[in-house]
């Protein structure tokens, strides 16, 4: 593997209590979940699959390798990617919104049924692709100490406003939803933040902070984690600055995430 | 008026065909439509508006004055805007999605009911945001050659990518939907960049040239749209680089759109 894609080198499958849910989800069905065990945006994807129990096979890829065989399913070559009935999908938020049309009759439902609710959690879904995870990478990536305490402000203000809005206690109210999903993966992820960036939860207000604590409890996204040293191998790379993923690149030049 | 906001300065209404279309929407209804006469994104809506036949009450806003009683609707400061039912929604895409669900017995179907096709459908509709209009507006709006010569190269290849999906005669086939619409008001403007930016509709191919010249004739398109010269004098800032609006300084400062 050439060195200057040193994300190539990641370790290859889940571990932990996700590579139980892995083993779990082997056999062939007609919805095959193209993932990355490490990738946040895929977890969302793999969230909303455990929580409606769709029946699916998991495949694991390496979205660094950029292996012919996939680019041919995602041109962009990211997971999360899916193939139903054989046809290719891709996009993280597409997918979570794909699954709720298909799987309309098995609950949680990801999105209100009244059409003014269902505006609404897509304004904050938007807001959460446009502010929150931006600001998130930045946190991670950026190394100077002045960058890192704007990245840190940018990242509790988009939190808190977001936080505003939560009807409680998931964010459209009794169910878990699109925004609860949307965001997941960065609140189970963000003891990254918590011990090299110095960030709290409590940063971005109490409410943030409940609504946080509660949704990393969820049994998907317990089911859903790797352990903790195997993800470290990653972020490490990204807290030194030196990762090189498509995400990584876009915040080193300041652009926007892919 | 401040001269550090130009764009302030805006001709205060609709000319032309879309000021007799706006005439004819002056009497209250429960749909408000808050619009930017000029405004690419608020023509999205417009055009759904008209292209379903729904009853609304146009108010024109204009949304760089940043007016206290507009930010309480949308905090943002961005049109377009919506208020139903006395509700404010905002974000052009999650509106588009809104009006097809309010209004879903009104052609055209601004989304196909196969949930794989609307799955394709929105994964266009990302590339559009992500990839065709920050290309657009980096052309528009950066000064040196090499920048130009970049910025159409990208916005010939995000609109030949999106070309090869095309179905015909519309995007997702028959029905004008959301891809189009998605699009249709940054074609309807090419005239700036194929003036001044050596840009041509051909240059994305054949297929994205016959789309295009199709688009900008719709019913709908040619209602809402404003007389050139007027449009011009804001564009001619953006064409010098003095443009101040969030998009402008986005652009410039190599950022995501708003
Ligand atoms: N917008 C995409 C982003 C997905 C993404 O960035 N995935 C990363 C892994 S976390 C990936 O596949 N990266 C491959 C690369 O950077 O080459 C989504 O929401 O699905
Ligand atoms: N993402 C927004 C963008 C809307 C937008 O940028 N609108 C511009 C006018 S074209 C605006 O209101 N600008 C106000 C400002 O720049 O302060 C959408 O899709 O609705």
């Amino acid at each position: 593997m050439p060195s200057t894609f040193p994300d190539h080198n990641i370790h290859p499958e889940a571990t932990g209590i996700a590579k139980k849910t892995v083993d779990a989800h082997q056999k062939p069905e007609e919805l095959v979940f193209w993932s990355g065990w490490f990738c946040p945006f895929n977890q969302r994807v793999w969230i909303i699959l455990e929580e409606k129990g769709i029946p699916y096979q998991y495949k694991e890829v390496n979205p660094y390798a950029k292996e012919e065989s996939f680019l041919k399913l995602n041109p962009r070559g990211l997971v999360p990617t899916i193939e139903y009935q054989g046809k290719p999908l891709y996009e993280s938020t597409v997918l979570c919104e794909f699954l709720e049309d298909v799987y309309l009759d098995r609950p949680p439902h990801v999105l209100p049924k009244d059409p003014y609710e269902k505006a609404r959690v897509r304004i904050w879904a938007d807001h959460t692709s446009k502010h929150i995870i931006p600001a998130w990478h930045r946190l991670l990536q950026l190394q100077t100490k002045e960058d890192q305490d704007k990245a840190r402000q940018d990242l509790y203000e988009a939190q808190r406003k977001l936080a505003e809005e939560i009807k409680g206690p998931y964010f459209a109210g009794e169910e878990f939803g699109l925004v609860d999903v949307l965001n997941v993966p960065w609140v189970s992820r963000d003891h990254v933040l918590r011990e090299y960036r110095e960030y709290k939860r409590e940063g971005a207000g109490e409410n943030y902070a409940r609504w946080a604590d509660l949704l990393e409890k969820r049994d998907s996204v317990v089911k859903t984690t790797s352990d903790k040293d195997k993800l470290m191998v990653i972020y490490d790379r990204y807290l030194a600055g030196t990762a090189n993923s498509e995400v990584a690149k876009a915040i080193r030049e300041g652009k926007p995430l892919p």
